[in-house]
């Protein structure tokens, strides 16, 4: 599955299980050289990884445990399809979407025991840069956003259990289609977590809702969206202003955003 | 005070008191002849009222109290001052206002004992039509949004304490301007008490928060609203879905909107 | 047809004709009893008129001609019919809509070789009140905009040949909606006459385009609109800004406004 | 000059001069060593180019012409002062903006006798990617728009004469805040060349206008935007389609677009 404005053959996999959850995470480098390169990185880092020749429409990847206890893979090659409008003279959207019709997959959350060291791997041996990182009175990372795109962020990591799974995110680009979004949730009864509100943090606008297998999934909006420069310092919040930082509106956490998660 | 766009001298007074709360609620008649169409009407129905020969800026008003608990005016005369604009050749908006900056009082909602008497009354005696009403399950109104312009409403009465005042509501009428006004409301630490939201009934796009004094405001939009049609039946809300009814997205009541007004 | 939040049985008529134009336009009564009041008023004036016992899914009009050479009726009934939401715990909107999906008709723009003349008698006789108006040096109204909905306009009228229709206008409610509508216009190779925009007059945002038999619509929006209090005083545009009157942002007239209408 | 989210000391510079246009166009390296690679880079395609130890708030930099008759930086330091937020639990953006409050500079179109070439040298020697291009029927590029950072283009080349200016752009990300920028403009009776409209190209929401100096200004935007990904394939416009993919709306070029640029 994808969004209708993403070219390559697909961003999400929905696999029967058990339970909910994220089994993997996947990152595609910019050229096929990078592939090479975080290869040696593993190596040079002493991280144990596992080649996978192919998968679905995809080339080889690179699948090793982050420190975090989620599976990572890096690969270059998919597929690329294009996305829904024609190649040539195309109009800005496609008619007929159905639904909240988003364009494409923003970013995923995930959860770590240790997030200070989890979010050490991924600015280390995966070279994401920091946007915006939580700190504890004495300093200490507890959660950061990492990005490789020059956006907010492309994977952030906040305190939980190893491997958890707290949501990933689609683009939802305006006010206007983010009210359109809740109500369609609303419409057929998804059972929305928070929003429409906007975050702190990243000041993405937002709404966290449950899919029907209990995965929480995002809306992520840009109005007043900033750019990355891979000069640009992160954004530092304090502890104390943990509330504000995660719900800029409601000024509080609600009960279920530290708690429920896959 | 009033909103940048009102003609009039102004749509609210604040005064010093002991505790928060409305005073009373005043409406303007269209046309002077109406004032005295209405004093007849109080007449007929048997209504006690008395008369204010003149207020601040205001000319003549009829004064009485509603079955709601609630002290009801209505005049005509107010001293007209024009909108911040320009009378002639005037630009859309003013520059250089500050805050939220909205351009009107939209509407008030209250609590009434016995809201269906309180209903009728504003019906029969005041003949304010109905846009929408939430019935109990044996047909009663157990609230409804009742209107002269033809909006959603001017005026909404939900159960409660007599003479309660559960929050006027202000015109922000795009959904930036209402993140917009989000984002100021948390900028300056203001206490939310729900949204950015929509209602199911009226459609309304909401932020419902308090003033220093714990009176409830609200910014009331636009997105998707409608125009009252004389003609046009009210829309019927079941008390089985009092929940997305009021809160359209959260589909559940929060514990302040039935307890906490002034 | 009619928009998707019209709750009677149409609002506009397409007939088959050898040419484009507006064949008559109706406006209905707020109680049955107006339309009585305002034969009465037509009498008393010396208008003469025509009463047609009833139409298609509607009841008695009143017809009679406009001195801008207009056929005008007067109604009361009409079929209704509801929008497209239930009428008990409705949507927002209605899933499903095509195209740009307009709720509702909102206003017409017509000629006359004696603005003058056509807009006292709307004036008056039908007792429209005035929002704004255009004059020229010496204070005489070139054109008028008319209402009796607390909107900017019902009716507007300026000058040109007799009867001309210059155009009709459909609510697009949100700059996001006017910027989609625009999109779709332009998907489908729809002449746009001009816009997306905004009207320094009503304040409107606005796109003008032509239908297929050369009629000009519109879609009117309202960011930053108002809402007419009868005791409202027009705001008045002087002849000599006329250009950023009509076009606030192109800041002159196209070639088409004043000479391209049906 | 910057915009209030740019993060480094400025990202435009006005001087006094006799004629309007553009002196040069600058543009920072991701890192440090970035400098010398593109240095190297120079010297192996044999282009001649000074170094500039340093300028206002900035380090050393590579100044060449290019084939298109700009003359074109390369830098890396340059002054990081932080955007107008502070650095700690910032609010999502600054209170007091005046005017339309741009967040910052996002592209620049210039001028070449012979496209084809400068987009060759773009290309080849600096390394952007194209992410739209507008072909001759016989397949030469007559226009490219070209991009470092994953947006649409940083950087686009149209014909026209060598080392000319056609527009810089300044990010507007709403059609909110994109009808708020043409009413500032309108109201300071600023000269709009174009819009608000859309650009095909791009999907770009666009108002050019003119600044006192007759250079050509945009505001652009993100409404359905689209973000790069390195092996994204580019975007092909057909020369027969040059209006839409211009001037999606109006279909067609203003006489002004290609002739009027400093």
């Amino acid at each position: 599955m994808k969004g209708w404005d993403e070219r390559h053959a697909y961003s999400v996999c929905l696999t029967e299980a058990d339970r909910a959850g994220m089994v993997r995470m996947a990152f595609r480098t910019v050229d096929p050289e990078d592939l090479d390169y975080y290869e040696k990185r593993l190596q040079d880092f002493g991280v144990k990884y596992e080649v996978v020749p192919e998968d679905y429409r995809r080339g080889r990847a690179l699948r090793f445990m982050a420190p975090s206890g989620h599976t990572v893979e890096l690969y270059h090659e998919m597929e690329y399809t294009g996305n829904l409008l024609p190649a040539v003279n195309p109009a800005p959207w496609p008619e007929g979407l159905k639904g909240i019709g988003v364009p494409r997959l923003d970013h995923t959350l995930v959860t770590a025991p240790e997030p200070h060291t989890a979010i050490q791997f991924f600015q280390e041996v995966l070279e994401f840069r920091t946007s915006e990182v939580l700190v504890s009175s004495d300093g200490t990372p507890l959660a950061a956003w990492l990005w490789q795109r020059p956006a907010p962020h492309d994977l952030a990591i906040v305190p939980g259990r190893a491997g958890g799974f707290h949501h990933a995110a689609f683009v939802v680009d305006s006010t206007d289609a983010l009210f359109r979004a809740a109500d369609i949730l609303a419409m057929h009864k998804v059972r929305i977590d928070y929003g429409p509100g906007r975050h702190g943090i990243t000041r993405g606008t937002t709404i966290y809702f449950f899919d029907p297998s209990g995965n929480r999934l995002e809306t992520f909006g840009g109005y007043s969206a900033y750019q990355m420069d891979p000069d640009s310092r992160p954004v530092t919040w304090t502890q104390d202003q943990i509330a504000q930082a995660v719900f800029y509106y409601a000024q509080e956490l609600n009960e279920t955003f530290l708690s429920v998660y896959t």
